[in-house]
């Protein structure tokens, strides 16, 4: 498997990691569009929303993100998919964007 | 309740409606951001994603709008929450923006 996220999920890449649990990992996007700019990730390797189930793990991203932003006292934020070359995916491991404060 | 998306969700409100289950409402946006910006909402009151337990009927929202793109023969696309006032949330009716192709 030669994808990035999986190898950052395993450890064999390094990432600024802010969160884990069982299902689920979240790190600092490395290239941020606003103050706080977090990719969450599920630690199984999902290609993107529109892979068969997908559905069924979002609520773990969530889940995770509502996790984050009480531990770190964000009060408002943006939660993103992007789904597809054309959505503006750039990685084929499924990811959500969490995004708060000022773009940078 | 004088929630303005419980009254399109009741009928009660006027909205141009895209896709409808037992659970969702997907309608197009008055504001579109996007040549396509559909909101998709829950039809029970949940105020936000930072509401409890709303992580458990975000899996609905998703497959919602799943079904939308292939429906529509939507290639590329994005779905994003937005979460408080300073998240950029406007309505109160936890809401999921789905947008395809140029801005608008």
């Amino acid at each position: 498997m030669d994808c990035i996220f999986c190898k950052i999920v395993n450890k064999e890449l390094p990432a600024d990691i802010v969160y884990e649990n069982e299902n689920v990992l979240a790190f600092k996007d490395i290239h941020p569009k606003a103050a706080v700019h977090i990719l969450v990730v599920p630690k199984i390797h999902i290609e993107s929303i529109n892979s068969e189930n997908s559905e069924n793990i979002v609520g773990d991203l969530i889940l995770a993100a509502k996790n984050i932003i009480k531990r770190d006292n964000i009060t408002g934020y943006k939660l993103l998919f992007n789904i597809g070359r054309e959505g503006g995916q750039m990685v084929d491991h499924l990811h959500m964007h969490l995004l708060a404060g000022n773009p940078s």
